[in-house]
């Protein structure tokens, strides 16, 4: 006893490749399609209009496959209302949640369409009352409390694949195509310095998701000048960017004279222990800025300039620094609050925080991946960050030229 | 008003190289030596003894240089007594704190020398007082409290290399010329399988150290027969590897038809999501098997055979399973409460908690990590794992070979 | 003035992602499209087709679209003739010459189509007239003389995306999902070994292209084996694989040991280099064998069972052994002349010799790309050879467990 | 009946790890040692003596051993005269022949200590006699004639490790711990820049060797600029670097927008195929310069400032380009002819290039190998070019940043 649904989704679905990957996830999941209709897009910049219609072997596979389809920007054509069940324990959605996709998301209820206000992939969607009507958020898993009403199946949802990602030849489609080490670096640098200008010139902030080799590579000089500047309005790490910035900076002399004659240093277990201990006696970054103990570096900057920054722990850190969040759901609350208003986003050289980052991040802003490892990159596309645009190139040299180029008095001496 | 000290190292000096590491050392941190004696060792396999004088410029710099060079298995000549200071601040060690090695390790108190019990890397030595006299700990930083006694400075140590990182010709040499995909690979399966055996036969534990790719690869029945057989005692991991364990033995149709139709499925974000949702309702993965929701795959196995896990969270975490430690220093409790009497050691597919667990291991436990990547296995050593042996190859095949090595009967169907 | 031809294309468009390379094409070639009529097939396993009218600037820059679009599988709808011009150089085509796909390809002369004998890429057509009438075959540009009729343009011109690329979702598409080392590798090498039997089965050899890795991978007993049980066919390789294969075989006491212990030998300059001297005397490596100086290893046994092998030179090598092919075009043809009947084509180890195979290589020959790093496998597909399926693997294990497949009797002492 | 032999090596043997390596050279040999005497350096600046007796099974084996270890500048007490041999087969060495190391060399000849000329790794030693009397040379192994005077055996010759390479702390010591994508590149540029200058103010030549990735990552023009700044006084490249470079000039607007956009092109292979056909058509690069058809680009440049290049074939190659050297064994004495007066080499984006120059370059020139995949520079080190330093970055971007610090006009527009 099959069950079928008819769907539809427009866009440049021909040139973007994503009707391919509709119909490999249909196969994926076991469904069946017939193409009911086919609108063409006649000319290079027309857009085209499927019609599909989907089948699966029962109502359950059913509603999985439609969530799935919705990732593409595949939406019902007769959407319905939105089904509500209640959370019964803490922590554990209903059977048969809506899993959310990060594109902008309406719900729509008792004939009404809302906007899902943060979207965020792999969560569920929660409809709360008050005064003024009701109001669909988004919500982690692990943050869900008994009696919440929560959205199931994939009826009364419709998403929007944003009009940037439909013009770059689409998401998956344009990150593979560049995730390579063979390309015009310089130029990339350039575009990556325009759209951290467009953010700040309408009154978005940048993010900076950055790992320890950005210290490694030399460049902290580089992102100092460009938290000077004002372009780093957000840092997300963990501890150990943090604490190699912070022992680079107390141990200035040693490091710096390896630095500068640009030898590697067999990383020492004992600069960074002392580090991490004498922070912790100081009590938090920021006190120990005040204090006049830390005095430069990438962290000292951000302090002095007041900019925030969320550092998450994970279970190979030593110490940690006191500001590091030691939970992990903690930490990714924390840094769940500083998504707003952030317009533009830029990872370097770590795999672990760019990930979690692109969990969380609305696939409606801009996002670059800067990273020596092209793995990391395809790590972010496979994951669903579909905006993603990777550059595999070196770290250092990349925020060297970056500095350059958003900050005309930057020069090395 | 520079301070000197005389040290003296034993062993296979000249063919391990781990002279030429100690004289590295001393540059790096700016110190200077004589030579006072080199005893050789003439013939091939008789050992070497040198005895140096090494000069800093502060007792500080001093102090901090002798404690890097123990990390070498370098002791003082006079190593005097042990220097003790008390912790003012809980979660500080005092200033000057003896910042540990992974090697065995005596402190020397009122003229007789204790053994410390769990030596760990990166961490500082606590004396503690009771009825039976004296007793050393290792303690890391997060776990100091007020009052605690802590050792300060170098005096009073003398740690040991253990004999059989000597002989094979030094850890870090050792490493590095292994660090390579060009091997014969099957050879080493054997000898992977041998270290495992004897250490079984000495009544010692196994601990496995696993990333997700163990399933991605095929490797998940390779493992259940291995855990089956006996062969796995411990199992460190994170959210990802029992995840994706659950979710392939959750919907084993889909996946399992794409598993053998050996097809690559992109990182849906939907099943995962899912099958964390199902295990969360359950409380924990035990209950899940228990009742008889969970019927597969590894983790399966581990809770039917009553085997040990630590599954530790990170910050790119779904989820989590509830029996995930989210706190990550929680986390690095519970492993550490594991490792008496493991005996070998097999990481795979991680870097993230095989770097952990290289943290907390003593370097007496032998260790061996499997990686496609080589930057996996040359991180562990740089970060001090010096007995680590590094195998760069596919996970998948070489766990399969394992399981064929270990059980006889194990025969892919 | 610009210049316009209607093309089609039909086959499973949309699932395969062909339509929109097929459109990326025209951008990059920076000509224009209209979609004229596009009819699709409406169920999973109907194939689709698509009628174009493509515009460039000019009737050259036409010309040269319409080539690049033949790669694709798309044909003018309206072919004609094919136009034919005098070559009046040696080894230089003449001005606008058709650009050959690795496709099957026809050629309308005179009103009648004929077959191209031997698909291969980036070669021109030349027409020979004899008594049976005209035959057209595939030239490299080095080999064309003057008088030689070419064929220019794309008019006349048509090619055949073989049925089996077809129905794997279309040649990229596939390629790209599959370059991961995160697949079920034991599966994968069934596969292979399944493509090999059903060469051998259907009367066809079974290439090999293979580099100095899998003797350093400790493999080489496992092709000895699939060699005896005439699994190996022909092999290309270069002048390394066998140096060190003979090396091998030749010092074998002293590499056999290290090989049995497992442990990494430097590439030593010397051994090889008096390999190499001993087989120079010997005239060749099949004079040795006979002379009984070599006894032992893989180029022993290809030569005992009367194998065919192609040993092509590079700038790095030391020797070379009297068999090598210095001259790279003369190698090129040796290779060439191997092709007819080979059905099946496995490359392992090497980026060179497999691109210089891919080069040559019929698309329609099934083709798999098994190395340890993935830049190797995607360069394949990135040049052309879009019929290859790539494995990301240890290759001594993959060739272990493939010779486990291939040769039951096989198991290693 | 054993043969024994006693050698003695000077320099920084301790904090060099050579010691080490030394033995593990006679360990792999299977042969013995005895230390008869070690004069240690005591202070960090002096040098240090070993001597030491090393046995093998036989003379043979001994003389072998003796070989290898001097490639690590080791040498005899006693050295003897050298022994000569008759060549008696074009291409081929006596049996026993001396293998050369690419070390400064002498050869004592009736009492009387000759320098060998041309230092190359790999190759033998033939004497010569003219008026002057005798003249020892280095000759690879495919160029030896009928009736030389070849070196046989290890008698007679010493090797002398230029003080350089000593005060790195040696070489392979040295390049392992440079090997790493976390290095402060912009440094490292900065000193890549001083050695070019260095050698150009004395007088020499500086020598570079390329791959295709130079073009691809969009470092043309900074190549450009260096080449008419005078810092590239020879080139030694394949069929692949010029072609896209010159296909890169010829089909500039198309490729141009490419590389001005940011995006990625896939390897089309008709553009590549056509600009080959184009220069053939000329005759050379030069006639194609001349003639007006070529105007831009690296090898238009070197045309124009009169410098030196040689382009080396492979079996890969399309084409090729009517400059390449199609037989690699030519290629390799063009490539040696070139030789004389260079005094630095750099080396960016070519393994297969790379090892050939290294093959041939004597150890006293300095070598710098670019590369963003760290396999290459290891390979290097591994085959013996023990003077390499490597780094491991962007190619684009380190080209970038060192037209910058060497042509200080130069800005990208």
């Amino acid at each position: 006893m099959s069950s079928s649904e008819t769907v539809e989704v427009s866009g440049h679905l021909m040139d973007s490749g994503i009707l391919s990957r509709i119909l490999d996830d249909i196969r994926e999941y076991e469904g069946d399609y017939v193409i009911d209709r086919f609108e063409v897009g006649h000319e290079a910049h027309d857009t085209s209009t499927a019609t599909i219609t989907v089948t699966a072997e029962d109502d359950e596979a059913l509603q999985r496959l439609l969530m799935r389809l919705q990732t593409r920007g595949v939406n019902q054509v007769d959407p319905g209302e939105a089904t509500l069940s209640e959370a019964e324990l803490d922590g554990v959605f209903p059977d048969g949640f809506y899993s959310t996709t990060n594109l902008p998301t309406k719900v729509r209820l008792s004939g009404r369409w809302y906007d899902v206000a943060n979207p965020e992939m792999d969560c569920g969607l929660v409809v709360e009352e008050d005064a003024d009507g009701p109001r669909v958020i988004t919500l982690p898993m692990s943050d869900v409390l008994v009696g919440m009403q929560v959205v199931t199946g994939a009826s009364g949802i419709k998403v929007q694949i944003p009009e940037l990602q439909q013009e770059q030849g689409g998401s998956f489609g344009f990150m593979e195509s560049d995730v390579s080490s063979e390309k015009p670096q310089a130029v990339l640098v350039r575009q990556v310095a325009d759209g951290m200008r467009e953010a700040k010139d309408n009154g978005k902030k940048v993010l900076w998701v950055l790992g320890p080799g950005v210290v490694h590579t030399g460049a902290a000089p580089a992102m100092v000048a460009m938290v000077h500047a004002g372009f780093v309005d957000v840092l997300f790490a963990g501890n150990a960017l943090a604490t190699h910035d912070i022992e680079s900076a107390l141990y200035g002399t040693s490091l710096g004279v390896d630095l500068a004659m640009g030898r590697g240093v067999e990383h020492g277990h004992e600069h960074h222990i002392r580090a991490l201990n004498t922070i912790r006696k100081e009590g938090s970054i920021r006190n120990a800025v005040e204090s006049g103990v830390l005095t430069g570096g990438i962290m000292h900057a951000m302090v002095t300039h007041d900019k925030e920054f969320v550092l998450v722990g994970s279970v190979r850190d030593d110490g940690p620094l006191p500001d590091v969040h030691t939970d992990v759901i903690e930490g990714q609350r924390a840094m769940r609050a500083k998504l707003p208003d952030v317009g533009f986003c830029l990872m370097a050289a770590t795999m672990l925080h760019s990930v979690a980052t692109g969990n969380i991040l609305p696939s409606s802003i801009p996002l670059v991946c800067v990273d020596i490892n092209p793995a990391t990159v395809t790590k972010l596309a496979d994951r669903g960050s579909s905006q993603a645009r990777g550059i595999v190139t070196d770290v250092g040299l990349f925020l060297e030229q970056l500095a350059g180029e958003l900050v005309p008095a930057y020069r090395r001496s």
